[in-house]
């Protein structure tokens, strides 16, 4: 295929950004990556990495670029949109690859020129690390890539971002701002902050210790100090500027913890037994969708502490 | 070695009774294993996989045993243990596999004759499979098994049990019966129920349509499905007998949970950031510690539904 965009600017360098830089090199999807980042020294790494050119300031790396991605923090992209605008291509395409996409529409929407194509997108793909030597070809494979876009976006724009994320190996779904922010307040946003609660927990209790906690994790606790482990810069971001949708749903899991616990209360074995009877149906969809295998795993592939 | 307890009468023939039954053949560690189960199709599946012998009743079955292995549901220890107490051998011991050990001790406790050892246990290993056919012999293999010796147990005994436990590829810690409740309230109880919970309240959601949270379970949710997947009537029986502490681990959660929706609610991005910052640190021990990989995981393992 002839490259959808011919200059791509990524304007932050981190995990989203190199990562999509070794794809689009991998599979030859443009012919120029230019890159601007805060930190000269990130700016140094890139350059050695996966840029063909960077740029001291955003601005001039927007120059001629026929696509744009905001890759740096939620709370950054309102200063990041307003010094770029000027310097927009008239016909590019500005994207931006942030876990909320309500707050980034307010912030960088009004900024961008009529004669741009502004698409809101979310790649939901990542590792625990992070940085511009943390990027890989592959991170995006089989993975969903998120567009919100707005009214009035031409569909020839949309189809076009389609295929690049397409060619980088993603899967694309679109849907509406509101109901993305909504999606991902249920499928990540209030499990990482559950998991965070959870193991914060267990790190004040002081009549269980540390070792203990650590020792016996395989019981079950593992796995949120998996999901709690991610970082806390984005996660911070992520729960203020999705705060609605993130409130929300922890008003509704407060609701329902508060019902098990009051059935534990009481004694109420049936009330339980059928509750966690119908949370299998989703665990079995889940398996059936390809999301995760059946092979059984209470954590038997870790071997304990000690010996 | 010689077999620690030449006849061993597993009572409840499920996973771990016919786990340990394939463990201790595999290893020679005992002459004969007597079984008894309340179904007779249950009975007739261990007979013809790993037990020598079955009995109609569990009277019957411990008659004459070096070792007898109470593997019913907690709820159903007190009548097993009425039953069989006039039955018992002098000198021998009786353990038990529940999970939750202070109901254990309640329930069985009263009826053991004093010439007998009565020494509760409790290995923190099992899949999402259950019964006679789920059993293997690698189960306990380098997994904890807790024991929580009472007051006056003999050392000969308790050393004697862990020599088998040990034979059979577990490590054993022995600790007092409240504070092993309360570590697995922690470890295993309450993160149980919190996954339930939130599988729970993503099943409720009518904006969120169920495919939806399929489709993006690997965002952090997956993890949650994967622990809320385990058998309901096991953890019916958990959560009503270890009602006290999975009830106060559970408000300190909720109080937790609270100050970290307050300061969501409160933009109080310092917090958060410093309390994600901790909750890190409990992951790098427990990586540290090999009980998990440090191998990113965000559910990349997994295709995404579709094509």
């Amino acid at each position: 295929m002839s490259a959808p965009y011919p200059r791509v600017a990524l304007i932050g360098l981190g995990l989203i950004a190199s990562s999509m830089a070794h794809a689009m090199r991998a599979g030859g999807l443009c012919d120029e990556i230019v890159g601007h980042a805060k930190s000269a020294e990130t700016r140094a790494i890139a350059r050695d990495l996966f840029c063909d050119r960077v740029c001291e300031t955003a601005a001039e790396a927007v120059q001629g670029a026929d696509l744009v991605v905001l890759a740096v923090p939620v709370g950054a992209m309102a200063a990041i949109a307003a010094e770029i605008a000027p310097h927009l291509k008239p016909g590019c395409t500005v994207t931006d690859v942030g876990s909320v996409k309500g707050a980034v529409v307010q912030a960088v929407g009004p900024h961008i020129p009529a004669d741009v194509h502004f698409i809101p997108g979310h790649p939901m793909a990542g590792t625990e690390y992070s940085g511009p030597r943390s990027g890989f070809a592959t991170l995006f494979q089989n993975r969903w890539w998120l567009l919100t876009p707005l009214d009035g976006t031409e569909p020839a724009a949309l189809a076009r971002l389609e295929g690049l994320l397409k060619a980088m190996g993603a899967q694309v779904d679109a849907m509406d701002v509101a109901h993305h922010d909504l999606v991902v307040a249920v499928v990540s946003h209030a499990p990482h902050l559950i998991a965070y609660t959870m193991v914060g927990v267990a790190d004040h209790m002081r009549r269980v210790s540390q070792s203990e906690i650590i020792k016996y994790s395989a019981a079950g606790f593992r796995d949120f100090t998996r999901i709690a482990a991610s970082d806390p810069t984005m996660w911070r971001d992520v729960f203020l500027t999705n705060k609605e949708a993130v409130l929300d749903i922890l008003g509704r899991f407060t609701e329902e913890l508060f019902m098990l616990q009051r059935q534990i209360r009481m004694g109420d074995g049936d009330a339980l037994h059928a509750y966690f009877t119908r949370t299998r149906a989703i665990r079995r969809g889940i398996i059936e969708a390809g999301q995760d295998t059946a092979a059984p795993d209470f954590g038997r592939g870790a071997k304990p502490a000690g010996d």
